[in-house]
């Protein structure tokens, strides 16, 4: 793992890493917040997924993250939202590939070979953050937008893996939106018997969640209609699943609206993990 | 003057605007954040100067200082670096031209007929800001790098203009630097007796300030050598100037220093101006 930068940060550390990866087949970046409790002993984790067209920078330098991670001891981690490369392939016009990884393993080429985000997110990247860095092997998981449902989706199908969950807009329904059917088509085919593990609110009405569910949504989010909050909240209403999905007046999708509410789940995720 | 961008923002507002700029020459940008406060009243000023190669929106993004303006209710401006265009002269291989305005009136051609921060900040923006957002005639002034040789300066030699002034590793000794020796030749030619009014140190010896000043330095910072930090303390000092220049330990020259002081500069400026 080569280390590509490190800044001190609110008392503790912003390291960017890079490493080869052989689920992704290509060289990996991710940003890794490190709290100062983490020098006196190993830190909880908090895994931040990131959206559509994001790098792990995006969230690193306008998410706020670090301030309350410091505050509550938690180690923040920031995967990259897929495979990049001169060798992987890319279709950016049609919000495909490199930087639009949606979190699943690929099935279809030409993205089969690369785009295995969820289990470079689930293992490889796991595994290496738990032998490299002071971190327990205790996890929480968030994320915005695309994120978002990364966040919820590898969460509700893995709840042994992580004690928490939340989201900032995520791609609540993306069996049913454009953004969604396309990249699912894309890379999964045209089976939709297949999609319905990477749609959190499908997963949720199949499977439940352990514990309680934090979402936020902008009112004024310029791609409601693409995210589709209402169907995860109806069937949280149905199912009685604990949680809150909060729809904050005014916000948009930015991340202005991210680092508004970042303090609220970096506290929400700190008091089930700590 | 154009609304370029809005998002809602900890309560408050965040908005980019353009505007035709008498002073300047051209079309510039400048970035507001109105805290929720603004709505029911006049919110107090506070500046934001930007360092080498920013514009408007380097420190709204990244540095943090929303959550604080909100809570403290201040206003936040920040200003880009300096005229910007096809029309406009510059020189970035040496630093100096556009995004290296260095806060001052330049005397010299090319850079005469557009380079004037110091007047547009001074005069221009400031009417502009009063006339047209929620804001009380009350200001404080703050900056990083050549943002914090700009509060420094610009608050020194117009004391009536604003109530507090701090900075961020500013270059506080520029007449004595590489930042600063090659720009202050350049805009305003190779008679160093005019330079002294673009140095804060100098000023400082010659002036004073009528309340306390806040320095905030990273012991890391990879251009100490180029701020000369050790110059304004010293001035200080000697001085008997009320104040703090704090060398924060394990802090380098970025936004992840800023950002894990805007706290302390906002709640400084909020405790001056409210």
């Amino acid at each position: 793992m080569d280390i590509v930068s490190q800044n001190r940060s609110f008392g503790g550390v912003q390291a960017v890493y890079r490493h080869p990866s052989n689920t992704c087949g290509c060289e990996m970046t991710f940003a890794a917040y490190l709290p100062p409790q983490s020098r006196s002993g190993p830190v909880p984790v908090l895994w931040y997924l990131s959206g559509l067209s994001c790098t792990h920078e995006n969230a690193m330098t306008r998410g706020g993250f670090q301030e309350h991670a410091a505050r509550h001891g938690l180690a923040v981690i920031f995967p990259d939202t897929s495979p990049r490369g001169e060798s992987v392939a890319d279709d950016p016009d049609d919000d495909l590939g490199q930087g639009a990884g949606f979190y699943l393993n690929a099935t279809r080429d030409p993205w089969a070979r690369n785009f295995r985000m969820y289990d470079y997110i689930l293992h490889e990247l796991r595994s290496l953050v738990l032998e490299h860095l002071p971190v327990a092997d205790r996890h929480g998981i968030t994320g915005h937008s695309m994120g978002g449902h990364g966040a919820l989706t590898l969460a509700l199908r893995n709840s042994e893996m992580f004690e928490s969950v939340s989201a900032f807009a995520p791609i609540a329904n993306p069996t049913r939106s454009d953004w969604g059917r396309k990249q699912l088509s894309a890379y999964l085919g045209d089976d939709e018997s297949a999609w319905s593990h990477h749609d959190s609110t499908l997963l949720l009405e199949e499977l439940g969640w352990k514990s309680d569910i934090l979402v936020d949504q902008g009112a004024d989010d310029q791609f409601l209609d693409l995210l589709r909050p209402e169907a995860l909240a109806d069937t949280m209403a149905r199912r009685r699943q604990p949680g809150r999905v909060r729809l904050q007046r005014g916000y948009d999708h930015s991340y202005y609206f991210v680092n508004t509410f970042a303090c609220d789940h970096v506290a929400w995720h700190a008091e089930r993990l700590n």
